[in-house]
């Protein structure tokens, strides 16, 4: 975790149960072959403030159709979640079934149904083996130190789980923030982003909630891309129970950009682990725009250069072929003067007034040698930034899916 | 060539000197290190009616800036080519080389600089090596039997050369089109493609020349991709001499429609051979889509579905992972009803109704095993078709594109 001097400290092996009264299981149902954990539920103790960002695909998953429409009374307590099969493409028997499997859940945990989430995440257009279901729910048994086993359970192709939290101030109590997510193909996250819980014990204000999930979201999990491929099934949800006994935070409160700060930090720190563990991925790749006409510019130009194919399979080798980079800022549809770019890698400027300098090609090879490589361009227009993140393409990527469903 | 039943016939062997006056060479000048072709013109015995599209990216480089200019004048009469490098990114430097390459083919050919437009392939951010094309190009003796010497001067990593040229009926004479084109990687055109000539000896208005074109391109070269990363060089040119001695095209010729259709087919067959010979590709892709509710609607699915990294690498494990091709669709911004939505894997339909078939996935696979693969999705919304072309992702192009520029 890279976070520093912020308004907040992050937690030695943070999980999603982090805040307080949340809990968490995974266990193995036997929806994926390879026999690893592929189904769980987490959890708050009590009700939650709810607020939730899903795919804009118009051929969105069943759970995701169901979790939006029970997400517009902004509260609920609970998701139940499978990796393995993604329940999309499955009509009117995926949602029946997404809509038994929260009900399964909610069963369990002795709740009202409606106030159970669902998310999946694996193989499309197969339908659910709701027999499989039937028999694992109820042998999920979630505890306040589960957050661990839960991220296990939701990784399809993810080489590692992916959890963040942290703590911070707030009226004299301590809040905490507590995430996992999972990746990591078909990642590129268009308003939301792959499976994402993030559990708070702060008390937030409905519509505040929605406001601060979609922000943080904008400059995290929307700023990433594997292979451009947005997925059906997006989904990153926001739970605050308020049990930390700090005071509602809304839009005006003193202490909403604090929050905001923390909130941003769980999602880039989760984002940034999506981004470097993406299929087949060798190294992070962390591209930023400077100087841009606009925002919408800078997060377009960011975007376009973690994306591009070809700068991506130049990274896998750690070749400094920087006009690939401004290829991609050119179709990226931002504003750009030629005359004007700069180009930094790691700390090697490349290239300055639109051509190259006069660095040398080892030195920003050197630069892209290690596991994590930093781009810049500076645009020479405005005062506007962006951050996006991404990884190299490699033969892994291509291997891992070539021969997926079969 | 898949032409059939067209108002046209396909000429055996042609190339881009295929219509009556126009000749072409290419030479080894020392660019490329492989010592490979690198330099070539391309000319018409007499000055053309000429049109031409370029790349939309905001890094266009130095010889798109050049002929897009001169091209405002509507005539043209040759084209001065290199592969080896783009002349992209490269300042005044890289302008005034382009304005010196073309005023030495000028003097070459014995005609007015004005006349000659300058295309140039290759790496990004170097500069022409000036001394090279100063000693080639007075070695260039175009010949009308150059058109295949032509084309293998402007290969990069093509693995084969692209020449397609049809002939036609008009007012009694024969109009013939001959063109060529060069692939295959930084293909993803946008209102152009990488290089193209077509050359014609029908007489053409000067404006229906540009709308012709522009026709053309759009249902051709714009609707092809191998790695979503739109290039720095883009250019298409249509040169039409009127030798043939038939009657003058424009807008209202009632011939203008067969015309068209021929000059459709070249391009189109063009464009299939480039993501065909996509960097790595080792199988072509056709996506079509019908029952669209817009041309719009359309264009943007079938460029989605052949443009999806998780597609393409499925297609080239031959596994019919049909999801990826929805979920493509499903982010692509064509209006969708998921209920509506069927799809075909070669003549196997494996979708109907937004959900499975009863087809088996063997069945599916055994259409996929072939070089050609098609698959048709039906929106069931309106009456709009397109079809796009593209390619398998493959260890190749990962290989081919981590070490090209050093």
């Amino acid at each position: 975790m890279t976070l520093t001097s912020a308004p907040f400290h992050v937690l030695t092996d943070g999980s999603s149960t982090s805040a307080q009264g949340f809990s968490a299981a995974g266990i193995t149902a036997g929806i994926k072959a390879s026999g690893k954990p592929d189904l769980g539920i987490w959890a708050s103790d009590v009700p939650c403030v709810a607020a939730g960002t899903f795919t804009q695909n118009t051929f969105p998953a069943a759970p995701v159709v169901l979790s939006r429409d029970r997400l517009r009374s902004r509260r609920a307590q609970a998701v139940a979640f499978n990796a393995g099969n993604a329940n999309a493409c499955n009509g009117a028997q995926g949602l029946a079934d997404a809509t038994e499997m929260a009900a399964l859940a909610a069963q369990n945990l002795g709740i009202a149904p409606e106030l159970v989430l669902v998310a999946s995440t694996g193989i499309i257009g197969v339908q659910m083996p709701m027999d499989v279901i039937r028999a694992g729910i109820p042998r999920v048994h979630v505890r306040p130190d589960g957050g661990h086993e839960a991220a296990g359970a939701i990784m399809t192709t993810d080489t590692r789980a992916k959890e963040c939290a942290v703590a911070l101030q707030i009226g004299g109590r301590e809040v905490r923030i507590g995430a996992m997510t999972k990746g990591v193909g078909m990642i590129h996250p268009n308003m939301a982003t792959m499976l994402a819980f993030i559990g708070t014990d702060a008390g937030l204000d409905p519509s505040y909630a929605q406001t601060a999930l979609k922000r943080a979201v904008d400059r995290s999990f929307n700023m990433i891309t594997v292979d451009g491929d947005t997925s059906t099934n997006d989904s990153c949800f926001l739970l605050a129970n308020g049990l930390s006994g700090a005071p509602e935070l809304s839009e005006a409160s003193p202490d909403a950009t604090r929050f905001q700060a923390a909130l941003e930090a769980v999602c880039i720190d989760l984002a940034r682990k999506m981004a470097s563990d993406g299929e087949g991925a060798t190294k992070l790749l962390q591209v930023e725009i400077t100087g841009a006409a606009s925002d919408a510019d800078a997060r377009a130009a960011a975007r376009a250069v973690v994306g591009s194919s070809l700068f991506k399979a130049a990274l896998h080798g750690s070749d400094p072929n920087w006009g690939r980079i401004f290829a991609a800022v050119g179709y990226s549809g931002a504003q750009v003067d030629p005359n004007r770019a700069a180009l930094w890698i790691g700390s090697v400027q490349i290239a300055q007034h639109g051509i190259a300098t006069n660095a040398s090609k080892d030195s920003a090879r050197a630069e892209m040698l290690g596991d994590e490589v930093n781009v810049r361009v500076d645009l020479g227009l405005g005062a506007a930034t962006a951050t996006a993140w991404g990884c190299d393409l490699t033969e892994g990527y291509v291997v891992e899916n070539s021969a997926y469903s079969t």
